[in-house]
């Protein structure tokens, strides 16, 4: 089940700078964690924006909901999710 | 180079049925034709819309404007276009 | 799986007087049969607008979209779908 | 007589840590006896953020603000309201 | 318990000037049962706007509803309803 | 004269607490004074909000903005003012 | 007493061409005899628009809508209306 | 002197295919004229969208106007100008 | 030539007391100033912000630029800058 | 390949001067070399505003990303980016 996820950063100025390379190797050892296991299954940077598109395949909005809700960098996201469904073009395409 | 391009639909209520037929049979078309030849990557129907979300690999945004502005349904679509780039994380993570 | 929708409807003012009574006759039968199969969970009139808030339980993002997809008011609604899950605080409270 | 709360909340990312978990523990405990009373009638999450979507019923609109007012969270709440009715498919439906 | 709307009218230009008349006849007659019922406080022309901001005192929503969904203009209204409560100022003030 | 006054407040988390009683003590005696000279006529509270609205009866756009600009919250509030006349439905009724 | 009015025009594509003429000069004739009278004050294009920002000096809202009620162009007019004070700055130039 | 003029063209569903063949033709004699003359100086077709962005070197905001206000499409035009000035930093690079 | 600017102050909150006097003593030079000089022709306070409506009288888009970013309080304005011209109406009232 | 930018600048109010100095050199000198290496076309100031509308020319959206990304002035700017390309009026005006 596909669910795209719109995600814009926020870090404050201020933020230690320690922590925030802590935070941000969290969050690539956390995707790549859940690329592989073909959880988060595309990923693409915004041009000029800290922000990406995402789309996750996942069994269940619940299985979702915890994978974003544990994201490292979650207090510092907003996130839109819209629920996506195959596309009876794309059905009328494959063989 | 990749786009993605977010398309709502607008039918008007009295368009005429066999004309409303024809363009959803040419719209098919078109697609099938631009996602046999790798331009068209991803097509995903929004829930509850009539509408989609797209992602196209193109050459340049000459191409994707070509694309676009030749959708048989053209007239009839707010089109709203993201310029897309490689995330780092997805970087890291491929081999 | 619980899906909050959102539902403004907007009936043409010249719509044919007959038209529109078969479109809410079947509308009510649309929803008597899902509600009476547990996926139409909830349906609540917004006070003052011809519009509603629902909330369905469905197998997949797919099967929201074909209910929805199939309201015979479709083409006169603007849907907003917000996926939910349960919230901690009421699971705690569950015995 | 129902309404339905739509709840952001926004916690400093400066708040301390122990007056955040008091402050969690206080609206768990506040949630758990107005749900057992029958007036947080229902209590989602909204998938992929700190928020959630909420049914009340009350006596009253001040019975309303009064339970809202005393939320522990109140002072990092954006809450709409939206005040709802039965919806005449429901009172069709019911025997 | 009191609510206010806000109200703002979109009369089609091609409206039949009779009905257009009747319509505005019928407006009056309703505001001006309900205002003498007591149900119907207070009603403000917004300036330079067709459009109103209006108090209701009614004893549900299931009113509210019922009032606004039978305004004769209610096609070409929409309407926004804010549910309000005593200010505490103002009891503080009373005697 | 009549206005329309709608305040959203947002006082700072981190307001001194007797900072904050003595603000809203001020608060309480300028509108209990405004309001038995027939100033603000009406006051309500938005229920689940910090915030209110409000009708001001005088005799000048000056007066309402010298009421305005000297309320004891004033920096902390977001106002915007409708401007209002009778309506001609009430003119009708009233003898 | 001041206000400033921001006028947009929508005049539909398929109005009338005499009528539209007409209406014009209506316009025309109304705006003539109110800034005559002082009322009227400012009245400025806005560059690349059919639409205006003006200032209007009256003794009252009522005035104020009465003129802008009677426009000619009314029915086609979207009007947001800025109740205006004299600018303290302003006042400490003055000799 | 430069602005920046945003431009959406919104051509309705039903017009006249000769009229609106014409429209396009005076439309690129109008464009063909003011560029050679270095009033028009950019047009950029915004990729996906009937709409442009344009850069216009005039005398005044009243050039500016009677530039646009004559366009063949400007009924069927929304049109966003933005006043702009030589960078300071493209200032410091040049010789 | 005339621009219109449309100015929201926003002053933190915790300013320098003393600092915040000697801005707006500046402000109120700098302003003096410019309406002698008459560039800076109109000016009104938005009844019940702190924010004006302003109108400038200057020679090219660089005067207004540098007129509005010397301004005292620059860094807490956020401005809207509207191109303006003559009236036809205007203009045909003159004799 | 064309990209129009939009660019806001919010440095914040207590930003240590010598730091905000540094960034502002860094980035004229950054825009220097861009420019001199035909990246980055055009630059123009918002009259009344700290931002710029800019266009870039570039071999891909990766190259894009990468020149906005690097921007010493990148965590403090919201940049809009809109892809262009040629407007068939201007091509058939070129010989």
């Amino acid at each position: 089940m596909l669910f795209c996820a719109h995600m814009t950063v926020s870090l404050p100025h201020d933020l230690d700078e320690h922590h925030r390379e802590e935070l941000l190797a969290e969050e690539l050892n956390y995707f790549t964690a859940l690329h592989r296991s073909g959880k988060w299954v595309h990923l693409w940077r915004i041009a000029g924006r800290r922000g990406n598109i995402s789309v996750f395949d996942v069994e269940s909005t619940e299985e979702l909901h915890e994978l974003l809700w544990h994201l490292p960098l979650f207090p510092f996201l907003i996130i839109e999710v819209t629920p996506l469904v195959e596309h009876p073009s794309l059905a009328a395409v494959s063989p």
